[in-house]
């Protein structure tokens, strides 16, 4: 099973930035949880990180065919990238969108995803754990898991 | 470890409320799935069902002391309980607000929670994996998971 | 044929409250008007008031099977209750809105109602006739009545 | 007695207009349900239909002195007309708004009437009832009748 | 003389909520406040609590007759409880609406009470004088003060 | 004690302005009230009136290390003065808010305060009593009233 | 010189609509105030009247090359009909919008005229003299009048 | 007769104030066309300037009791000056509003007058025979011309 | 293949209105280009123009049956005509909204159109072309035009 | 004459993307689609791609010199990038906005363009014909053609 | 060179209010930081300070022919005075509007400054720096300095 | 010292874009303005220009540890980029948000920065003085201004 995870805009900062609000712990550090992760389950999770739009949207164009699942974090692109939101909505595959920190009390800009009604669903809040409970996710269902919803 | 899962209004239906949104499994699927989930994990988990916003209320102030952790499906009262939101606020137990389906993609109303602003974070759209990612988060937190973020 | 009456929230202190809004009569005029009808169509009407909204999801959801129609009169829940809404639409009973004035000419915030959409219909205004009116409609759609229209 | 109905844009249309929404049955069935009403309740019921908002409001100021009571269904008008909300309120002929759709279950510019405010009350969503319920109301105040509310 | 004082929901963890906004001071000290103040004054003042809606309107109602004046705490359903307004705008006991914290200066949803138009006026801000103030201005327009204003 | 009354636009023609809803008492009974209370209570209360949004603001600065606390009425300045909130916020005073009418139920831009964010809480609707309630806190206050809350 | 006053629905009715509102000069009266004025100050002064928006356009491109000046009371249109701008909009005759009642204290969808910004001016609430107000202008303009502004 | 024109503030610079909007004649003009007005008609015309919100209030308070009508151009205060409004409300002594310009098709923020409401009717777009308009209506209501109107 | 032109208020007075917005091409001329269309492609076209939103759907209602597409310019009642909207969509004729002046670059209320939506599309901008761009467009999707997309 | 065709995001994968709404053509058939149009037309018509922004604001500042116009589907940044727009707005190459799609009766977010304002005009809901009325514009204007307008 | 500082309202405070916002340096701190630079420009800086929305006007109406450009800190005026902004529209000299602190990051009533559309630009955030280079602008500016841009 | 200026979209075309608003002088005068300012002051100053977010965010990042200050005109992305927000607010660098026109009197959508939040503060509409004067403010910092504000 191959899964895709996108880490959008600032991610690559993880660490040095706003250490109150995204912690201490490094984007090193999440590519290593997210390695480890896969080894466990054994699945292959690639990872992508970009600043730009245009990149991202390449990147959901470019798994087409290549990948079971995207597990996408879009930083603040969340808030106005309807161009992202339409990749999504165009692409076959299937994907959860993922946050860090819990983006319903911080501005509020970040309330509202425009991302997310072309997701599965999202997670929000739970750290490096919103990118492992997604990534089960995918992995689960394919495993025709009993939690098989609709 | 003791988890406490609050089921909000119309929960009790699930089965026969709007398949094509909710899906065909019933409301007794999903405390199977729960209970199996807390045997696999040796954990506790109770699960509380109430249509009544101030049974809400009085569960999440009852679990103070008994619980390490609340799972909250809030139902509709998701977007406009003010009172809940106090509740959690004022608590000192981590919740975490979970929904069956994607609330993003369906009416306006449903994209912005007033409880979730309480919460360690929200996790929508994965059925029945709503609820287990949510528990496994406060399980993985108690065992100083390494994914343990801020 | 059995039907069910809803009252929602302040309806059972009717004659008594603001009478330039709601008229002398009292709620056990609104209560004989019923059975009056009742009898002379030959038909079951119950007839249930609470002031809570948790109590009236039960009602709802309680009135599957035993129920061929739901008369429903939510009050100032009217505006913004989503759980009730959410009841009446997972119920595969039909429904229809009912309020003893006109709602459109009072205070702005009763101008919407958020329950309406998942019912048949609504009228307003017309006094006890709201109710009368619209038991009436489930009588005759039953009676296949040739003013059928959908 | 006599009562008016009077229709608005695009009524005289029904059936061959969005068979999904306003059902198969057509003006000319309306006209006849309208007549087999007025015959049973044995009063004068005249219609007129016009697509013109001028024209709709000539025929309100022109019901002065002829008719007891107007049934009025806007169509589109509804939402936007305050030249026909000021010949209502300007008329001494009490009015009931009529719909034939749930105008609250569809696009959001139909949630809100600004013709209403100027009626008794609002009928929606019972399809040709809408009409008759609105009819027989003028009837049964007429009659004294123990439903009399305010 | 006899006053009713209502209080809403989560008033009951006061001590235990968010210190930071709400005091140190108990649910049990504002009780022994009141009582305090009470006997000073030798009126007989009941306190009620609940965090269900549903039942607050039930003590209104009921108040009817008993009480000679209502001070009402209804913490977050100040804020969207169209239902507790239309029980106050019914009943004949005449209100004040109170508030121990700001409501100013706290989240923009707080800052508009939809429950103080029923009301004879809204005092916020001075803790357990919120309600001892309201108290005091029953008994003294009922002794007939010189402060009488309309 | 030294207490300062800084009464804001409009408020020297009481008695005059609108009786239906500021009551036939004069400006010059307010000052008598509250010289009353002042005397009642040997705490010295001074009282400005202004219809100047700057002299207002004179007065706050020039208040400072001269009283112990402010009751402003600002009138009309209260839905759009952010001027004085600045001067209230920078002031090192503490000062409640106060109306005479309820500002709940009356045109809809009084139901915000763009100042009461800088006070320590608001009273309005209880006539004359509003001020002593204001002025009553801030003795309570000081004498280490029980009821102190925060 | 040739004036023309365009009165637009509802007008015909005045005397009967609403007299607290219109007061209880009829229709007639106001053709015989504009009668007298256009008498007494030697100009031609045409009437018309019509409830129908596409009439109301059609007299404002029929005016063009006949009339040195338009007073227009557009009724209920005033807040909608971007047609009749346009009309004023495109025509090369001045004109000035006219109200009987002062439309800024009714209700709030009265209080902007999307037609005002093709005139030359509004005038509202000043009964009958609003006409003459407006007539006025035109004839001390064309005379050279020293008021001449711009 | 006495009346009194108030003018806001700014127009003291009338003529150097941008003349494509204000025109090119100066605010003595407006002075010497108010007083030849004034003598024309034999009534006495008293004119006040101010810039400052508060002493536009002294000034209408004090115009009580000494004239019979008020001309108020409120120049930007206009917008958002619920002081003057309230000032207006509470005077016995029935006003005007006037403005050279039209204000409805210059800013947005200048479509909407919250000071109006306060007044008999509104008259913009001119120029100085906004004045004389105004002026002239208190004198013939005051001869009981027959173009009274309500 | 027969055609109809509907063109909507004040297009008859295009030439004299407003010449530096929609040029100073008369309405013949219009009429001459699209004449000319027809003969150069061969097909019928006529076209008809209204003032009144009742007589252009009146219009649309006739055309059914005997044409295969509309072309309609609604002037300013592209955005609020909801009644045109309505006709179009219960007619079974497609249709396609046109403008002569880009209608995204004036003012904001031209940048919605209420009836677009219940059209194949919209051109705007292009002059005359916008009509031979939407008469072409019918043309070749009836000769099985290659461009076919959906 | 050459002409320059941008599309933007996502438009690479038309024909994989929501066939519901843009039909099952390819991106390689429009791409033969529009080369066939230049051919009988004998202009030149170059065509990029991008789903970055700042590329397509490249392509835009590149155009200058080498084109004689721009037809530009800005695909999803149609509805936020006024960064395209300056890009527009500050070239002088004329710019047509076009769509394959009905924009304006799908999400409430594609009802308004940032861009088109920066354009002569702008085209939706053709199809693949969207582009060649707007490659057609352009020649049809360049030979001088009578349709010519403005 | 003639320049003229204009501060607000609660400048006057400076040091003592909010420090975390303003920090200590007093106002007194502020007059010398700007004799400092005019002696060190060699130009006159008159500093003028009102808590009076009336004296700003009357101050810049002063400063006609007398300064050769304005630095304006409107402080909260800077959000609703209308009235100012029309002073500097009137004004033929040139001003710069200043803000010590940022107004961007604090509340959202800051963000928008209705006097600035009227200013040659504006400075926020640096501290005494935002009078410093705005005072420069206008010396380097007179001095035909090459950074002239427009 | 080392500064950093970033330039964003369409900044490159200065000179050719809208001379109207942004004058005739060219980036590349830009430039040299910024580099005899830099020599002038014996800073260092690196100029990038680019029209893609991305970049731009790259930019920042790779800004840390290489500058001591930024100066930033976002050019349009101002207005909606939460992704360069983001990336200033995670970056350790103090930076200035700058723009050559006065972006408060142009379209309402320049009226609001989502940048400047996360800026020491903000300078608009000096031309290229802006840069400078943004510039001098880190040098002057630097240098233990007295101006020193915080």
């Amino acid at each position: 099973m191959n899964l895709l995870v996108i880490n959008g805009p600032n991610l690559n900062m993880l660490g040095s930035r706003e250490p109150e609000v995204y912690g201490t712990q490094t984007y090193e550090d999440l590519l290593d949880y997210i390695e480890a992760f896969a080894q466990e389950y054994q699945v292959t999770v690639d990872v992508i990180q970009s600043n730009s739009e245009g990149e991202i949207i390449d990147a959901i164009h470019g798994s087409v065919g290549g990948y079971d699942g995207i597990v996408l974090n879009p930083g603040a692109y969340t808030h106005y990238s309807y161009a992202i939101f339409d990749a999504l909505q165009g692409a076959e595959i299937p994907a959860i969108e993922v946050h860090l920190s819990n983006i319903n009390n911080r501005e509020d800009f970040r309330k509202i995803s425009v991302i997310a009604p072309a997701c599965v669903g999202q997670i929000s809040g739970l750290g490096f754990h919103s990118y492992s409970a997604a990534l089960r996710y995918f992995i689960e269902m394919a495993q025709g898991d009993r939690g098989l919803w609709i």
